[in-house]
């Protein structure tokens, strides 16, 4: 982690179509260059803005703006920086660029002021990493898993594992240091003791990711059912806007559709699906195979059926569709406002049906049409995803690279369980101990390599 | 203009999409409504940032943010204003937003930031209307007219000529106070002198309509011909990217379609037609239609021939797209690079042509395909716009508003002119002038109505 950035960097940082766009400079010559480029020089003291112009070489304007003075190493980077506030066109952000870049700043390639926040010791790799899941949240408990990861919460935790470890290492390079003496410093059972309880809160984090994905991506709910029982109507409902085209032939629907809707803080990802039945129709069975396709990606199956439905029909199909026993399964029953009803007995049970060992899906009665149990469908929705822990403040894993560590620390830990069991000689237990440390540090940045920073920055966007 | 400003606005200032997000905050109650949804608060001092966390009512952070204090009259506004700056997550500015409103303070309303800069004083009318130009140029000259006119270039030219007029009506009041003495103060032949004086200004100005406008909108250009001449390949040509379908099968281009390219500084949009023949096929024939009123709305035509064309088929095709007297006209020969040419001849004139009175229009030898040509094509165009008075920082009107109100200004004193000439009576006289004044005012605000600046604001974005 060498500081090779005697380089000076600079990117437009805000979106695009505002009233207001803010460029960032960041590195040792950002004032000098900014300087080069204003009416006026900028004041050496940080934390203080200033009204200044931009103007070229011929000192005719470019754009009134405000230049806020950061001095290192209390900036974002730990560099010296000047945020720039211009007008939000397009053409003035490009120009400012051009006149930085003249004056021998260089574009920041994506994350690049991030990654030089890591560098500078401002940010762990975590915390790094959450930058970006905070710009990306959408939800509330996304949100709260980004912001939390970001200001260290996650890295804290890990930081103790980690020094647990590291103490557990020491004393078994002790007694390998020793190792010829034939003395057992350490207390076996002991040691073994120590080594379970930090793989359990390993396995604990490791489990978390289940939701902290959900929450992070959000929840894929694929509807599906035979034609025209109101899929598409249902969509519709529970995003609240006529997003779906809709009409009372069979087979409308054709592509899936994928709709994002917020319920009590977390995202579902809804998608619409075209009805399942034989057919002959090329296009129809294309159609028909998205559908089997989004079903099986489903976190959440919602399987729609008409009021009018017989028990042997929904039988039939809940038969036809294959749901993996990580799925939660619900049927509803649509149409409940159809005349001359209600046509479905209300048993929940759906106990008949040929799978004795699965537990009974659950049975919701709806209108997507009227809106009736829609309510119920929501709570049932949110109920599946136990946010309870992110509402408590717990940590919660929600980056793939993250979970993935940690499945290699704890399998590293478990070798070392085995092996405190079967007298396996220290050195070896060492290097499963030193193997989990390795794999736990590569969260939060005390293992990296060149790769892994280029990698995880690459998917950042340019101008953090 | 009273200021019925008591409530304090907020907006996200910035675009959709960054890394950062600005949200502005304006009003009496600004840094209170912001120390209530921060952990602490923030100083007095304008001109200072801090760095801050927004916090809700249950103490969880929302975001780290930096806040810049602005003190009234010393912001965009003249108000009191602090501008947090936040990561870019639609969530989180919404979050913010919504702790804002909770402390009372309103969603601003378009342009509502600009305003209340005008209701302020720190804007006039002209200015706070080139605000929204500056942040839409997308080229060079459309930018150096908006900046031109946002730092007030336009309004200083238009108060030396209203402080002209001023003097004029005092002179004709005077003369009306002393009216039954039948006594002429003002000097009739110095008074004409001074008014045509003012006029001719104003017609200037007026006259640089033409130009303002088509640099702030862009020139449009339409490309025309008969089938398969390759209008798509000069279109994809001159824009660089394969924008448009391009085959060998007459007809390929059906509705019309437009790009706009930067030529020195200059956006030309150029759009490409569907190729213009007798057809029966009803859809070829509405895109024909397109095309013909396409072309209407240029500003410059390009008739596209292909080189094997023989003069009698161009001096046909000229006739039928019947073109203004205000158009610019080029004929390209297209296809030069085809084998067995050159195929017409290298006459620029086309005088044969059945309009004697009308200007031979230019003939460019081009490949459209090989790019042969294409930089005269683009000098032609260039040539065409008359920048140099931008160029030389000349005040250049560019907003139709404006223009409608110097037409006005413009006849009221051309009504003055005749009637000193006739001996008309002062107090008629002194009407026209006010009049002229009138009008004059609108421009920069000096006389102004609700339901005008309601108009004008309800175009800009929000946060501006």
């Amino acid at each position: 982690m060498t500081g090779a950035n005697d380089d000076t960097i600079c990117a437009v940082s805000t979106g695009t179509g505002g009233a207001i766009a803010v460029i960032r400079v960041s590195g040792q010559r950002a004032l000098e260059a900014c300087n080069h480029i204003l009416n006026l020089p900028l004041g050496d003291a940080g934390g203080r803005f200033y009204y200044r112009n931009v103007v070229e070489c011929d000192d005719s304007t470019v754009d009134d703006v405000v230049a806020a003075v950061f001095r290192a190493p209390h900036s974002y980077t730990g560099e010296d920086t000047v945020e720039i506030s211009c007008h939000g066109s397009r053409y003035i952000q490009q120009k400012i660029l051009k006149l930085l870049t003249d004056r021998n700043v260089r574009l920041a390639s994506a994350g690049e002021f991030t990654m030089r926040a890591l560098l500078n010791g401002r940010l762990d790799l975590a915390q790094a990493e959450a930058v970006a899941d905070v710009i990306a949240a959408e939800s509330c408990s996304s949100h709260a898993l980004a912001v939390n990861q970001m200001r260290g919460g996650f890295s804290h935790e890990l930081q103790i594992l980690r020094e647990e470890l590291v103490r557990l290492a020491s004393l078994l390079e002790l007694e390998l240091d020793f190792g010829e003496e034939d003395v057992e410093f350490a207390d076996r059972a002991g040691l073994q003791s120590l080594i379970t309880n930090i793989r359990t809160k390993i396995d604990r984090l490791s489990r978390s990711f289940a939701v902290g994905n959900a929450l992070k991506n959000g929840v894929a709910v694929a509807i599906v059912g035979s034609p025209n029982v109101g899929k598409s109507t249902l969509l519709n409902a529970l995003v609240g806007d006529d997003r779906a085209m809709v009409s009372d032939i069979a087979g409308t629907t054709r592509d899936t559709l994928e709709e994002r809707v917020d319920i009590d803080g977390v995202i579902f990802r809804f998608v619409d699906t075209a009805g399942l039945r034989n057919t002959e129709d090329r296009l129809e069975q294309m159609g028909i195979d998205r559908a089997r396709a989004a079903l099986e990606r489903a976190d959440v199956v919602l399987i729609v059926v008409d009021a009018r439905a017989s028990e042997e029909d929904i039988a039939v199909l809940y038969d036809s569709v294959t749901v993996s026993g990580e799925q939660r399964v619900c049927i509803l029953v649509n149409k409940i406002d159809i005349e001359g009803g209600p046509f479905v007995a209300g048993d929940r049970g759906l106990t008949h049906l040929g799978r004795p060992s699965a537990p009974a899906p659950e049975r919701l009665f709806i209108s997507a049409l009227r809106g009736d149990g829609l309510d119920d469908l929501r709570e049932w929705l949110v109920a599946g995803v136990d946010i309870q822990g992110v509402r408590n403040g717990d940590t919660v894993v929600s980056n793939a690279r993250h979970h993935e560590a940690l499945t290699h620390t704890s399998a590293a830990l478990t070798r070392a369980e085995a092996g405190l069991r079967d007298s396996t000689p220290p050195d070896l237990l060492a290097q499963d101990i030193r193997e989990a440390l390795y794999h736990l540090g590569l969260i939060t940045g005390e293992i990296t390599t060149d790769t892994l920073l280029q990698e995880i920055f690459s998917h950042f966007c340019i101008g953090k």
